[in-house]
């Protein structure tokens, strides 16, 4: 990668403090699924996801108790709030950055919808200036952590002296109904998390430190908007899944490959990938041809939080930092960051530890 | 304003078949509020809306009848994605483009929420390349309109050559919760109405006729996030008004001063306001000491269809396109695109005819 757009700072994550572990979902499986005729194949199918433990913001006997839409959308504000103003805070600081140096806000979350959005009161929790430009998104679901970093890489573009905040919070709790007893519901009440996560995308301008982000794009497969898709109902935003969303990666890699090699890119030295399921990685891996190592962080991600939605490939970013950049920024490294969500949707990015 | 970012084409609007007069509204308030202590107060408001006509997609019997959440959403789904089709096509052909030629698109709509987001299916329903940028809005209200006119300009100003369809679609008929009958719900349910808007932003390497754009900021107020905001419920979102909102716009008028003079303009020669309701324009007229004829078109538009949310800029801009563009674009002239919703908040660009 020759030029490079914006950096990422390391990801800060909070995770809230009701955990589920395998065992203690396998036991509320049997509660909640044990006169399904598909139990065995519900049972079996959470021991294989490969997911050791995963953090709630309600207390876990109240996990899909709400009466309905309104308590969730109450019970948002009064999580997501302080989830996020804690991340925030601690973004800031790593950052050595004050409010007024953040000139756009960008805020993924998919698990409720408020209107104003949380963004308006973090401004104020915060002591943001008035004048910091804010940009909420609601409807992207997974894929938006990697949608909101082009958002930022392209704001920084047009502006290489910007700070962009880029927040997301997911209270996947909030979106559970265990009167749902299909496979896939399922599924996702076995899969998906809680989590926020705060990390700041700086324009070409500044020190260029951390993951520099190049040029990007988004693929929306074909007719493909059942595969991952909210049934809107009184009750809530319930997800459902089909099938194809299996396949999903066999079918969208040859992007990804055209656009690697567009950039010149002979082989991947690191993927910092949503996590989506075990299944998705596993894709990944077989479909691109890589090694299983480069996909390390976001099976350690799965295995220790789940699933969390928008901020998943912050946490496997965050291990990124940590575990993988002390070895590869010495050497020409090249990379890339990738998400998958609703629509069915995919966002990349090339990109370089610097 | 000497240099531009990109340049907008004439909004295509569209509004749904149904039609309530301000007669009709009356009679219809009678029956909603007629039992309430302070209906005269209500028809009194009515009266001063200075609304003569609003369209909406559901025929009128059937406004604030749906069970629930779940209803309200498959009906937006089933009116929303028709009326975004029928305005992309004929904006994509009054511009002589093809779905090919589009980079972003950026869908406003806060009257429902649905996932994946109107934009995933109008990609399918009309042929747009699976590589097109997506970007939905659902959280901004009625200032989303001016919000997406800000993404695209900066999207251009880091791409010249993008072309940036933005698209809103509004059915605030599906927010409309009869058994509210406190005064600031019966204002709601007077002013709002039903439309779709799409037009095309392009950057400076365009031939740049339409307005241009340059600068632009947003302003959210502080502590003001109860002025205007969703009661999330079971049934569906119920818009809830602070008085606090009546007094906004002498409080923001000093910044859209401010703004302005920074710009180096020494008077506005003409205004592209949302229209909100009758109120916030007089604060406009008043505020800003502008002459009255600067509201004309929002206005004319406030009359004839009422406030459509995030359409409602668009209806005003393609007044402005067809009314006071000839006279202004053979001289220098300078003026505003700025909109106001929740938050509260104003986002604000400098304009040019060309």
């Amino acid at each position: 990668m020759s030029t490079h757009h914006s950096s990422v700072s390391r990801p800060v994550v909070a995770y809230p403090e009701h955990r589920l572990s395998l065992a203690g979902m396998l036991t509320l499986a049997r509660e909640l699924y044990g006169h399904a005729r598909h139990f065995r194949a519900i049972e079996r199918m959470i021991s294989n996801t490969q997911i050791a433990e995963r953090r709630f913001a309600l207390p876990l006997e109240q996990i899909g108790k709400q009466a309905g839409l309104a308590e969730r959308t109450r019970l948002y504000m009064e999580h997501a709030r302080p989830l996020a103003r804690g991340v925030i805070e601690d973004a800031l600081n790593e950052a050595a950055l004050m409010p007024a140096d953040i000139d756009l806000i960008i805020t993924s979350s998919c698990t409720s919808f408020v209107m104003p959005s949380l963004d308006a009161y973090l401004i104020n929790d915060l002591g943001f200036p008035p004048t910091t430009r804010r940009l909420p998104i609601a409807q992207l679901g997974c894929v938006a952590g990697v949608s909101a970093l082009l958002m930022a890489n392209d704001y920084c573009r047009a502006y290489p002296e910007a700070r962009v905040l880029v927040v997301a919070v997911e209270l996947s709790s909030l979106c559970f109904f265990p009167e749902h007893d299909d496979l896939t519901s399922a599924v996702c009440a076995s899969i998906f998390g809680d989590g926020a996560m705060a990390c700041v995308v700086s324009g070409a301008a500044h020190d260029g430190s951390g993951l520099r982000l190049g040029e990007g794009m988004s693929y929306t497969m074909p007719d493909s908007e059942h595969y991952i898709r909210y049934e809107v109902g009184d009750g809530g935003f319930h997800l459902t899944l089909d099938r194809g969303v299996m396949h999903s990666i066999p079918k969208i890699a040859p992007t990804i490959q055209d656009f690697v090699r567009s950039r010149g890119v002979e082989a991947l030295d690191f993927v910092v990938a949503h996590t989506g399921g075990r299944r998705i990685l596993d894709g990944i891996v077989s479909s691109l041809g890589i090694d299983e190592r480069l996909v390390g962080q976001s099976r350690a991600s799965l295995r220790e939080v789940g699933n969390t939605a928008s901020v998943s490939v912050f946490d496997v970013l965050r291990r990124a930092f940590d575990n993988e950049r002390p070895e590869l920024v010495e050497r020409p490294n090249h990379g890339i960051v990738v998400a998958f969500g609703p629509g069915f949707t995919m966002a990349l990015l090339e990109a370089t530890w610097a």
